[in-house]
């Protein structure tokens, strides 16, 4: 099979949408020519990420094709995310080592499904040879001068995280098959698995923190290390109260009373974000966490220095290894 | 070294100006945040492609790093090119299976001279562990609804080709070790290796074309295959003459007599523009031509029918093998 046959088959929609898409999609031309063409709407600026995921690296080799694409196109949203902006478009780069029709078919569908949910199109891409590696660049709009940036954070800032951390780090223990525990039931084992095939962009969250946030990023190396660039990039300090950093009851369960305030802070893959507030906005952001409209904490605010600093209920500082993943 | 060292080191410019260019970049918001940021002007559309080389798939392993950079970002903006569009922004994204600090400053200079060279910026990427692999995304724009693509050939417009054909493939086979030829010269070996890895993208030649041509394309896998993608797409066939498909003095000398025009119809890599123009447009053209403006040669017709057919100096059809590149 060639590369054209390949994408025929396996990546435009049957209805042909990917191929000649309805106006409101934003594509002029997609899959099938030297490039796609993408419109934005003349008050719109463009937001652009890139990832990749090698097979051995950042997923097993064996892991079900469905479960990779799905994360693969989820961890790209996240990005838009904590930008504000709408996910629209996305191109697939795909290297495989060998024709796998039923791999092939199963990824397919797990892109589309997430595709389809997040209303993204797959508009181009490239099929190559190779070890199995999955790069993704996904384009995303928001108005123009309404992104949200990782310099942005002043001192008096409230700091804030959607959700709750460390849990895909536990599903990946679970998955590697390093985690022996009595007290986790099967559902806990799958909500923590899922947790890390299964992120979730929190795309609403970051649209809607367009009108409160003075800084957002998502976590994907850990909360200190990527609060950590809020910091580094807006040259303020960050202050962090343990006590206050949500975490699933299913975490607790899953590691040890010592090692749970470690992975919660260190950990990466929750792809939550993580986000400032100035004083005078925090109470009309509390008040749509009130309502249930938002799923956010408060966990520590913007201060003079640099770094994130911890402290303990009893206020003492707290150190921990906080230097994000290493990738080499 | 972290990713976020290594890209601090060796992918952003010494002025900054990755990082916050100048506002006619158009780059809101380069490397170092979730996403970038672009704002293309409100009457341009932008165009978008990505291309991934693979080590010992698309290069040799132990190949020169700069000129590995240079192929994958060249081969990019012949993609571009084939739009008729302007190059100006990309995002990288570079898988390596070690730290090799030589390796990156040798590959980021290759890049960055390409870059240099056609206007264009790196505004973001991605860094990780694995099998060596380089995917460019790369972004252009171009007047609304200007764009040159495969789709527009009609019966009785002719069919172009920029520059020449075959070399590249030479190229390759003396880079793999598989020519032994008296005739040529070092200084032709040069010149037809120079033509694999230094592949010229016809920038200018397709934003002129945006004046002439109803359809056009870069050739990647061979002319018979990649004239046959505008002929699928338009839904019409093309009918070339042998004796008029430009070859250099260099790929005659390098390969026999009876494998010069297979050389030159179906090997890849040229990155060479294919179009088509109306007839009511050819004289305008030609003078273009004439004038030394456009280095392009008319090599047949397109006629009614499908796929692409080869008639000799004497009028007799010829049989090519003309699949293009099999991936798998």
């Amino acid at each position: 099979m060639n590369e054209f046959a390949l994408i025929k088959r396996y990546f435009e929609r049957p209805d042909g949408a990917a191929y000649t898409t309805s106006g409101d999609s934003g594509v002029v031309l997609g899959i099938g020519d030297d490039c796609a063409i993408i419109s934005p709407d003349s008050d719109e600026e463009t937001v652009i990420t890139t990832d990749t995921l090698v097979a051995g690296v950042h997923f097993p080799e064996r892991a079900d094709p469905q479960l990779i694409a799905q994360r693969a196109l989820r961890i790209n949203l996240s990005d838009i995310a904590a930008m504000g902006a709408q996910p629209r478009w996305f191109l697939l780069a795909l290297t495989l080592p060998e024709l796998d029709e039923a791999w092939l078919e199963a990824f397919s569908l797990g892109l589309r499904e997430v595709a389809d949910h997040y209303h993204c199109v797959l508009m181009g891409g490239d099929t190559t040879r190779g070890p199995l590696t999955i790069t993704i660049t996904m384009l995303g709009t928001v108005p123009r001068g309404k992104a949200l940036v990782r310099r942005g954070a002043q001192v008096g800032d409230a700091v804030y995280i959607t959700g709750c951390l460390g849990d895909a780090a536990a599903g990946l223990r679970i998955l590697q098959g390093g985690f022996v525990n009595d007290e986790l039931t099967a559902a806990d084992a799958e909500y923590l698995l899922s947790r890390y095939w299964q992120p979730a962009p929190r795309i609403s969250e970051g649209l809607m923190l367009r009108d409160f946030a003075s800084a957002a990023i998502d976590i994907s190396d850990g909360l200190l290390a990527d609060l950590g660039h809020i910091s580094a990039a807006s040259g303020v300090a960050a202050e962090l109260a343990t006590n206050l950093i949500p975490v699933s009851d299913e975490l607790t369960k899953a590691v040890d009373e010592q090692e749970l305030m470690a992975t919660a802070l260190t950990a990466g893959d929750d792809y939550e974000l993580c986000f400032t507030v100035p004083l005078n906005k925090v109470a009309s952001l509390e008040s749509q966490i009130d309502a249930g409209i938002l799923i956010a904490k408060r966990l520590g605010d913007i201060v003079s220095g640099s770094g994130v600093m911890c402290r303990n209920s009893k206020g003492q500082i707290c150190e921990f290894a906080d230097a994000g993943y290493q990738h080499f």
